[in-house]
């Protein structure tokens, strides 16, 4: 069994993350740090879990005592807990916030993108684990970029569910206010345009992106056309070969919709041709293919089990 | 005009009173007093008045000036009002709030449900404006209540919209966590059951009473069965006979949905007789006949106007 | 008082002008027609009638009788219903269809957008109301077609709400299905296309629009953006400008969502600056000013009524 | 491998069924067959299964070819189909429609609730699987009825979601009028009250039972009261000793929401006390413990296998 640290636990993507770990045949949890929840349990803070644990939130990190590390806390506070403590050189890290996703200051970590960079995972130590904006969007064009075919405006559209704004109430996550309702914000500012720009060689005044905010708790809805030669089967197949040995990301010949990949770790992409553009629909769970499920992925990948162990998920459908 | 000063104007029933008076035909806004929003404009506030107003809120609450005055802060806090400030003897006050609603500390103020007090009303100065739990729930029972012929267990389920929890972010009104959810809270222990209890002449524990939170915002569902040696036709003749001056509650002999009455000041009923069980299922919007249009029904009563006047809404209906 | 008649009177568009026109002060009703529902009480299709009216629906069609009638049917039934009855001379019609919207085909009806064409309706007859993503999409851009700024494509982000697509039941319109889902449909082939086209003075393959299906009922949120040599200041000039005379068009400073204009017959922009492109939501409630709310705009111009009478709508704002 | 044909494959049961089964580890599927979808890919009618099967709907019924039959048709098609069939006597058949579940028309299913009847169960060939609402209610309440304490009237509310009403759209199912909408139906009616009647060994007018639907797809929150002289401890005690052997009923200390139990087999209940009545909170996945999840239960204990394989859900939670 592999053991396993989790600090931040009690946020959003801690608690999925758990709710994956908790079923994964090659896992035993170590440790679920939680500033704020140490001592209460892990069933009164995250939902689905009652009856499969009696785990306790720790307010220790013996870091000694496990084989791999999950960073679950806010953006900022994964680079200060790596500057604060000492870290064993052969403990494996996955960082689960923005801290290391950028390649001026990775300070090692890989990009966690199996679909973009699965053998330098393999060997890695430190991964920094996409957004899922991120995610979504990277999928929806690496196969362009790739063939050196982004060379037009890219304009891309996302509607994020309310989770992504983690756990802490606000004005924009109050169900009064977000029921039924939809607005955008930080258009075309969005702070993932940089990882998502440095994977696709692109410079970020390139991609258009507005990021909305949905009425819904999880997914990513994505869409994004640009200017392309190449017809829809020729794009279709670019694609499928592209992503011919993803686990999780597939190539639909029909129109998708969200709940299709919701609960699941899977990235569907569904492509159109309409006058010269190219226009790719593409939709991730932001939890699982955007946060924590990719994380499982990557630490399959970290300790060469098979990519979906533990992530052979029953899509909620409804 | 009728000059009109609100307290505690940054809040959900304030933001719905204004939305109300703005287009009442006998209304002048006077100020709108908030602690925390003093200077902001009450666009910058209040969703869906833009295009509206040009008020804002206010840091005075100039008593003399106003003829009647909404007290729209939270539970305890009227009454902090009311003891601190010199109030004219002449103005006419509105309160929101549960703080004299009930009969051994009301001091003055009248129980404003229009169906069971209207000629009180009329003549009051001071007005205690009933909760929505309450008056959804009153409605329902009261016909029978009026001929004593509430004799046995009432048997109540209501489900509230979010709104009612009011403003402030909490870990039940999160989006993420309330959508798609529902949940019960003070079983057989509300608040409002002391209201209930005064109106229908009954003792409490005689009402059993569950509270259920909804994932929609607005309106309050009830169903509340009884014993009753009526048929079906001679309750249904005793509650039109009971409301038949009622300028918002209706009898249907149809079933009815929560959507019929969202977004007006009516309260739909329907009865049904199964067994020796009379049933009832009573629809309000929380915000309107259960807040801020009742409210402003009792205004126009206090001041001897139609009672349904600046209540002629169209029902959102979807 | 102005006697309406209604022709189709079961679906969503007819149910939400009945809301309405009941309240209107110089409107009766004088027949609602309908061949699915002919001898049914209003209430018993209509939600959120109850106790407003006892009207019900008609197998007859009194053209004589009416002065103004609106054709509420499917599209295609409006020319259907034209060509197969002698329609009086004088009498005014409101078409809710898309049978006369676009020029070649319109055969005197006169495009019913007031922000346009206010003096051609104000003298017209005849009016074809515009359809609901046209709407929120036009006015995010005619300040822009009107001073020939629109020189360079435009891309155009819309999400509509479910009762859009009608009363009648289908897959995409399933709760179950539709609930926390979003798809896309009709992508850069949307029927609207072809009046936006014409009323900006574009060719359609310079407007690329993405239609979006939302999980809420009510509302379309549209964004917009084109390169742009304004600067948000002289832009947001502009379209103040543009729009000072409109009566429900209105230009906001701060961010706007989507349940800012439910349940309203307004319109809100705003805009941006990012770059070298000028970006525009556009918010409107697709049943109101979308629709229902419009034809009554456009019936109140056509009478010589101030434009928002009947139209002082309370935001359902939650 | 068991392999496992299934009946009425295009319904909402089935396509959770599938969604089970496909990941469980026993399981090799024979047929899928749906006479409305035959021939279509099982991708194409069931969210969440693309990338997971290349499975098509069968037009045959080979019952010979396989050792269980599910069958998800319409109520009354079971029979029809039992009717209408040589069944080989080996074959196991679990039958989620209502046809068997009742005493007297059993002809030899027993009825599959695992809390109840675990022993019979796993010697029976033939299962009638229970229903949703009469799940939740009998979890609810069967502790009580062991020990003969349900000597008064039962009070029980429940909430259902969408999906219960199954694929076919229906009014009462359409977006546009379920979403933040509520309504009741069937109140004291509900044909589940007779399986709830006979498993607690009540006469159905002792249980009172307001069926509501429910603005959510899945799952089933029910509440229940009741006279009882046990304390609150005592009933806890009571209640966590009946189910100390169940696989997926817990009782929690805490209160419960529904998502709790969305999208896992597991039924919770919290227990509460007020005056001399029990208060019992019931929550369970309609689809999966109230349907399909219990289906394969059934299965696991028909086979000899853990109860748990191919049911180690992860909650949605959100």
């Amino acid at each position: 069994m592999i053991k396993v640290g989790i600090i931040g636990g009690a946020g959003y993507t801690a608690g999925e993350l758990i709710r994956l770990l908790i079923n994964h045949p090659h896992v035993e949890i170590g440790f679920i740090h939680s500033s704020s929840q140490a001592g209460s349990k892990i069933t009164d803070v995250h939902e689905g879990l009652f009856g499969e644990t009696d785990l306790t939130f720790s307010s220790e990190q013996p870091l000694n005592e496990v084989d791999v590390l999950f960073l679950c806390s806010a953006h900022g506070e994964s680079r200060k807990f790596m500057d604060a403590n000492t870290i064993p050189e052969s403990l494996k890290i996955i960082d689960l916030s923005m801290d290391y996703r950028h390649k001026e200051s990775a300070q090692g970590f890989v990009y966690g993108l199996p679909e973009l960079n699965k053998k330098a995972i393999q060997q890695a130590v430190r991964i920094a684990n996409p957004g899922c904006f991120a995610t979504a969007i990277q999928l929806a064009l690496l196969p362009l970029a790739d063939k050196k075919m982004l060379k037009n405006e890219v304009h891309i559209n996302a509607i994020t569910g309310s989770t992504g704004a983690g756990v802490k109430p606000a004005e924009t996550s109050h169900f009064s206010w977000r029921d039924n309702n939809i607005s955008v914000y930080k258009a075309f500012e969005h702070q993932h345009l940089k990882e998502i720009a440095e994977s696709l060689n692109q410079d970020k005044s390139n991609l258009n992106f507005i990021p909305v905010r949905g009425d819904f708790p999880r997914g990513i809805f994505a869409t994004a056309y640009t200017e392309c030669d190449l017809s829809v089967e020729e794009a279709i197949r670019l694609y499928n070969d592209f992503y011919k040995e993803a686990a999780f990301t597939f190539v639909t010949d029909k129109n998708v919709d969200l709940k299709q990949v919701v609960n699941t770790n899977k990235c569907l992409l569904h492509l159109e041709k309409h006058g010269n553009k190219l226009f790719v629909i593409s939709v991730i769970d932001n939890l699982l293919k955007g946060a924590s499920g990719q994380a499982v992925q990557n630490f399959n990948l970290l300790f060469g089990l098979d990519e979906k162990t533990g992530l052979n998920l029953k899509a909620s459908a409804f």
